[in-house]
This record gives structure tokens, C-alpha cells and sequence, in this order.
């Protein structure tokens, strides 16, 4: 049973990091270079590219090169796992706790 | 802005291991004792207690000695922030993703 979570292992991993919730938020509102994503991060930019790389790595950010800019794209479709995890329990116990007799 | 998250890091981290969401999985369907909890998971009890331990930091489950047995009862209204970071960033691109023109 435990095996086959390590989607959902790295998915929420990925999600429990201010900076990267930042970057994702961003995204959301729309496509950014990774200089844009930077700015308001108070850390230094190899380590925002470190967090995109994570972000990369889970499908949840897309980037590609555009001349001399690298330009983030945001994923939604891949918070779905999560997000029906997430309804998954809150639905059941929904169902369950109703009193008996 | 990345101060306010701290909640979220720790709920979403919460959320990361598979043993954790095992046991929230399994309270979803009603209390059980930590040895009920411990039965299925490939880990000592002491393992599974720590991992109940930072559960229970969350507000996700609620413990309480009744006898001899501790029994566990999961608290779904605290998956509410995750679920709503979550909307809230699928939402907003299903609104700005229209193509414009």
C-alpha cells in the first residue's frame, strides 16, 4: 500500500514549502520568467531556481527557454492528486460519522 | 508574505508521508487505538506513535487515553487550508486562462 504513494509523497513535499507555494501562486495568475518569480523571494536566485526545480520535477511547473529568458508556466491539472486526496477524506468522514441509532 | 504560511508548510508536510496519510486514511473511516493504527504499517510503534505525534500538532487527529488504549479520532475541518490553497489556485486559472481575443 505504501509504495504507491510516493506521487502524493512528493506532490504535498512540494506544497510544503513557503517559497514554492509563492511561485506557484504567481503562476497561477499567469506565466512569469524565473527573474519575475525572483524578486519577491528574499533568497538568492540559484536557490529560486532550485525551488522551480522541484516545482519541474513534479509536473507542476513547465519552463522553456525564450531567447535569454527562462519562462514558467503553472500546471494546475497537476494539483489534482492532491486535491482528491484531500476530498477523498473529507468526503468519507462525511459519510461515516453520522451517528447509528 | 512568507511568514503568515507557516501552518500550511507544516499541514502540507504533514501530509508528504505515507505512513501519515495511512493513518489519516484509516481514521477517516472511524477512531481507532494506536494499535489498531500500527497493524498495517511495515514500522515499530514507536514510529507510528511519532508519526501520530505530528498529526496530532496539526489539529488532523485528536487522541485520548480511554483505559489502557489510546484511541485516535481524525478531525477533518483542519484539511480545510490545504483544500483552499488548493481551489484557490485551480480556480484562478480556469478564470485567467481564457484566451483573450
Amino acid at each position: 500500500m505504501l509504495n504507491q504513494s510516493s506521487d502524493l509523497d512528493r506532490l504535498f513535499y512540494a506544497l510544503a514549502d513557503p517559497a514554492r507555494r509563492a511561485i506557484v501562486e504567481r503562476l497561477s495568475r499567469g506565466p512569469a520568467s524565473v527573474g519575475e518569480l525572483a524578486r519577491p523571494l528574499p533568497m538568492s536566485l540559484p536557490s529560486v531556481m532550485q525551488h522551480i526545480g522541484i516545482l519541474e520535477a513534479e509536473g507542476l511547473v513547465r519552463s522553456q527557454k525564450i531567447g535569454r529568458v527562462r519562462m514558467c508556466t503553472f500546471e494546475p491539472q497537476k494539483l489534482q492528486g492532491a486535491e482528491q486526496w484531500i476530498n477523498a477524506r473529507r468526503n468519507r468522514v462525511g459519510t461515516s460519522a453520522r451517528p447509528v441509532g
